[in-house]
């Protein structure tokens, strides 16, 4: 973590205390300076090379074009929005989920933002487990509370989540236990058993469960990873994160969604209110198109996904000085270790001048896995073929 | 303030404590309750009834058809709108601006988040302007801080600010001083010398002053009412609220920024990155288009919004119910208060089933200014006309 230095003359000094340690290293700044690189090819990000596809972008451009230009008033959504949204939930789990139940954000970051904003605060905390996309643990800085990792275990080659120490790491200020599932950045996917202990374990303690399902549709069986709405009851304390940005191929959008009790809606839409008066209209416009026409790019993101983590296992599988875990269940990332790198920043900087791949230092997604590599492998295969024979190469076979 | 009622059973007894208070009546709500009036013509929102013009939209357009539907990694904006911004403001305020001095957000809204953000936390206060924007108040309360209202003056028929009163109601905890000017919603516009006394007393106390400038160009006389950034040094602790709404007829794009002393960037920039991630690309080229090709635009709104003013003090002047400040500098609201109307929530209930017309009770601004009544004039003057003709014959001529 990059501390900022702080210069007690200058404005810095004045912003309130938890902020000075705010995250400002992340992979925005690592990608700045692989500028110039031309051939460079950019695994770092979660986000693939597929432009979002002509439907959702002809929704958005046709609302614009009707003149959709003006604020939409419901801050749980267009009602056309809502609406999709509930029948697509619904269908996809095989659960009846009503309007009630869902709000739309600009981005499944601020689903993240709202869902801990609305129980965390100075004196709380809140569980996670790691490795973990840094933004949630920001999130929870970011509330004023204490964020507690929870590692994984590799066991018998795979990811698993050891739920006594999850259990054991809240105390009575824990407010909240925060996964994404299938996870970002290894893969791992909550079961229905895990989430159906999590459930009991909140109704015992008023602890919120918080699952970020943004990876939800990118898993190899089934339409769908299992989901914690399909074991939380209408007035559980769950909250679920989603977004358009990885199945439907709109990073750039900034749209997402998040699910909540019914009960708490009002102050979900309050909230949404106060922090940024919801999402544009002709981009909600787009995401109308992606659920009730998208169905086939989900299939061509979850494809490449597939073929790209197949053709990454396979090459990266050659070296002897690469550790590969049991292929992932769903997601859009290789997560790997380095023999002898028990710090692999230094990897990944040598990986941009070398091999000119763009990777994301392990050390980001929490302490205990500096020695590991994030890889998004949502590209046109022959991309990550090439990146992987680079990195094979600059390894030396 | 209407309060959420709490069944201890329900999912919302969980939810951290300062957010059963969040205000869920505003404006949305009201005017929910007008649907199926047909000729109904809605004022309460501070929303005009021009489409946003083409240039704009089709810079939009263009953007999603070459494909700009990618990540911005810049948090700060993309390096086009990042540029077009610093030239913008350091012409239109006569000041340089570097890049480092904005951050681009979606929303106004999201700028006053990050604002309060940026220095409130509980056990703080903020002192604000009053008669308010009621999404002032509220983000004070949603970073946990205490609000204190300091109510502007009504002398020789205008609005005036007294600065002791404002100092008065600062002390050890209090961190910022906010206001908006031209004021939502009663058009009261701080001068030069008003801010000069801002700025001396942050300096002496380390509070920070937070200007809201969103309705900057909608000024009577001039390009652009004074602003904060121009009494401010690079790092005094002063913040301005902007945004693409108003002045160029974008309410639904949602695109604004904050402007903040450079230190500081990192710290917004980062906070950007965990509240949502930035804004949409093509967003993004549609406010670009707005900086480089605008000013035609902003002529067009702020010349509707004279007219308006002009039609509605016209009319409204007939009446001697209606009692009228001076006509207001800027803003694109009318705030006008009626003989024998202590809370003006029933008047404005009655207008809209009698009178068709949608109007804004002033009690959403303020305690002290439940008597008054918010009225957007940013329509074609024809509509403004019909609606205070209307208003009239309900008020018995």
């Amino acid at each position: 973590m990059k501390r900022l230095s702080l210069d007690p003359t200058s404005a810095l000094a004045q912003v309130r205390g938890n902020l000075i340690d705010i995250e400002t290293e992340n992979i925005a700044v690592l990608a700045s300076r692989a500028a110039g690189i031309d051939d460079l090819i950019p695994l770092w990000y979660g986000e693939g090379d597929l432009v979002t596809p002509e439907p959702i972008r002809a929704a958005a451009q046709a609302s614009l074009e009707r003149g959709e230009t003006f604020y939409v008033p419901q801050m749980e959504g267009r009602p056309d929005l809502a609406a999709a949204l509930a029948t697509y939930q619904s269908n996809l789990h095989g659960i009846d989920l009503g309007q009630d139940r869902s709000t739309v954000t600009p981005g499944g970051m601020q689903a993240v933002h709202l869902a801990c904003s609305l129980m965390l605060e100075p004196g709380t905390n809140a569980v996670y487990v790691e490795p973990q996309w840094p933004n949630i643990r920001q999130s929870i800085q970011l509330a004023g509370a204490e964020p507690r990792a929870v590692a994984l275990e590799m066991k018998d080659g795979d990811w698993q989540l050891d739920l006594d120490k999850v259990f054991d790491a809240c105390d009575a200020r824990t407010r909240a236990i925060i996964m994404s599932t299938p996870s970002n950045p290894c893969g791992w996917t909550a079961s229905r058993e895990i989430f159906e202990a999590l459930i009991d374990f909140s109704r015992k303690t008023g602890v919120w469960i918080i699952s970020d399902e943004v990876y939800s549709r990118l898993t190899g069986d089934g339409k769908a990873a299992p989901s914690l709405l399909q074991v939380a009851g209408p007035e559980d304390l769950a909250l679920c994160i989603n977004g358009f940005s990885k199945a439907w191929a709109m990073t750039g959008w900034r749209i997402g969604w998040l699910n909540h009790p019914a009960s708490v809606a009002p102050v979900v839409r309050a909230m949404t209110q106060y922090v940024n008066s919801g999402t544009a209209a002709f981009v909600q416009a787009g995401a109308v198109a992606a659920l009730e026409q998208g169905e086939p790019i989900v299939e061509q993101v979850r494809g490449r996904c597939r073929k790209g983590m197949d053709v990454a296992y396979e090459i990266l599988g050659r070296s002897n000085r690469i550790r590969l875990p049991e292929k992932p269940k769903g997601g859009m990332y290789v997560f790997f270790s380095v023999e002898d790198q028990p710090d692999a920043h230094a990897f990944c900087s040598d990986m941009v001048t070398e091999a000119h791949v763009g990777l994301a230092p392990g050390g980001l997604f929490g302490e205990d896995f500096r020695g590991h590599v994030r890889m998004c492998i949502a590209r046109e295969h022959t991309q990550i073929e090439t990146a992987c024979t680079r990195v094979l190469e600059a390894l030396g076979g």
